[in-house]
């Protein structure tokens, strides 16, 4: 057998993520490695954690690049601070509220679950009621911004209900970090995760997460052990800790790091609520078109997620074949639905590089073709 | 606050790893981005689980690159692999036989430790006698190349013990993997798992995992849960198996992977055996410069590793120093000793990339230099 390098096409991404990257931030991946102790790494991180807290809108002291997807940053967040002996209201409204859920299961503490339906925000009422059922709760978690429908929900005001009771909070920020708004002090977050490859617009593979000193005390005042040695933070924070010498735990992903630094770099130099602003502005121009291709959406316009567009898939169309359409004619990739919404819907990303005109234009030309040629 | 690109300086990398990307590696690296479920990706992934088929010298069709670094190779070996019920004999001779145990530990499984002296190989013997003391064990694990010490194990007599008494076997491989014989199948190894970041010279960030058809037997005749979603095998079989539809599991780090493909694609070019020999060449070369400085190595010369040196710190000299003076006067790294040996020895890795006659000259002559200037 003969092998050779692989030369991937070049892709607009508007899918679920990974989304476009910089030639900037790719540019920036490629830079020479150096060891992951070396002084001059040590630096780039420590700049890395202020833009993350920068990102986050947080003082937090321990925000950190997580070595791995935002499924493990999921998993970090539950297996550090939730204990077998806790109850957990897990709120459901798609794949990954139902993620959480396994999440708890796996730790085996106490599962409360709120479902709200897919494609609609999380009903603050309903958590309220969950939380008033439930006294023993001490752990609230919900998705920002679900990537499986496209449904924004209100993390304020999830995070105030979850403080009146007295609880630790767990956000899934993975799509909407850097795409909507996010204020994690002002908002009362105690444990948040994000992805490198959604409105950061980095490479896939590192997942930022930030915890408040509240999760810090909790975390340090556990008895037992982690269950994860790979995700443990308490090992963790000595190797990110900005006092001193930085302990060996794992190696860190150094050139995913780099990118990760420009593409924040970019995000600070544009400025986090100039990039809100342009998500929702390339939002607008791309529900215009779609309403003018008779196109609808699934989520409420007041829920809706403009850097992650569910739509109805038309009727007599077929999936799988416009997919293939758009990526063999246009190099255009766009999401298929998941989950419930298999078949269903479509999920048209507008996230961080991604969200700009031309890709706009692009894809709704390129979608009209679509229509009138896969029918 | 003004943050600007980053620029790292150009390193060689011959401490205990990363180790020195190539060009050609790095270039793989900044390729344009592509979806993780995109046709194109998913056929560079079955050439990545070919070549790395190739490279374990295993014909193991669960043969894949877990979306981490090798620690979380080493827990998704573990919690897959290991239950509560099992009795697991752990070769302790370093840092790493240890976190193998920290991973027993944490999964609640019986631990039956067999130290060996920390830069010497595991002693068979010994391995023998604890598994006849303990005749319920179901699991055997060491590490082939301890990174910490630089000493190499008999992997195949370790397995062939571990065989008779019908045990699974778990091996570490982050180091060996490339640099020294490694026969997977040949060997009778169950589970195996390494980072791309050493004899690879890939970027850090990646473990190759694969499992043998009785491992996976054991994974799939499991009733109960993983503990660990993110490193749940079963669940990222649907992502990486070779048959029809990808289930999305996780976003996989596409760029590290096309990097690892390049580095896969390179050994491919130069002859696995071909590369074992390298490294052993580039090892006789420098052991005879360290010769002739008058400087010792710490593990006996039939037990060491080709790719990862331990030497002494000659007396009057100051560790820091003189590792800092290499690193400011040449950008060349070296490792610094690790649990036992920190302060004591010193680590020069000749690994991958990083194995080459002109890394072997520039050592010796800048280690001369530091000899004279840091006494």
């Amino acid at each position: 057998m003969n092998y050779s390098s692989f030369i991937p096409p070049q892709r607009t991404l508007m899918g679920p993520g990974p989304s476009d990257v910089s030639a900037r931030v790719l540019s920036a991946l490629a830079r020479p490695t150096i060891g992951h102790l070396d002084p001059k790494f040590v630096t780039m991180m420590d700049e890395v954690k202020a833009l993350l807290q920068y990102a986050f809108q947080t003082k937090n002291p321990y925000t950190i690049a997580l070595s791995a997807p935002g499924s493990a940053g999921m998993e970090a967040c539950f297996v550090n601070l939730v204990t077998p002996q806790d109850t957990v209201v897990v709120c459901r409204n798609g794949v990954f509220g139902a993620r959480m859920i396994e999440n708890v299961e796996r730790i085996g503490a106490k599962l409360v679950v709120v479902d709200s339906p897919w494609g609609r925000a999380v009903e603050p009422q309903q958590l309220e009621d969950a939380l008033k059922a439930n006294p023993d709760a001490s752990v609230v978690a919900f998705v920002h911004a679900e990537t499986s429908t496209g449904a924004r929900s209100d993390a304020k005001t999830l995070c105030e209900i979850a403080a009146k009771h007295d609880c630790l909070t767990i956000v899934d920020a993975v799509t909407s970090l850097g795409g909507s708004e996010l204020k994690v002090d002002e908002w009362g977050i105690d444990a948040i995760y994000s992805g490198s490859q959604k409105c950061l617009s980095c490479v896939p593979g590192i997942s930022p997460i930030s915890f408040s000193e509240k999760a810090v005390e909790k975390l340090k005042g556990r008895t037992d052990k982690i269950q994860s040695w790979f995700l443990d933070q308490s090992l963790v924070m000595g190797y990110w800790s900005g006092d001193g010498k930085r302990a060996y735990h794992h190696t860190a992903p150094v050139n995913s790091l780099y990118a990760l630094h420009e593409s924040l770099v970019m995000l600070h130099e544009e400025g986090i609520e100039n990039s809100w602003q342009r998500h929702h502005n390339m939002h607008n121009k791309l529900a215009e078109g779609l309403a003018a291709l008779d196109i609808e959406f699934i989520v409420p316009e007041n829920e809706r997620l403009a850097q992650l567009n569910t739509i109805k898939i038309p009727a007599g169309l077929d999936d799988a074949k416009v997919r293939s359409f758009l990526l063999n004619e246009f190099n255009l990739e766009i999401g298929a639905g998941l989950g419930q919404f298999a078949g269903e819907a479509w999920r048209i990303g507008l996230m961080g590089f991604a969200a700009r005109q031309e890709n706009v234009t692009l894809c709704l030309a390129a979608l009209e073709q679509a229509i009138a040629k896969c029918k």
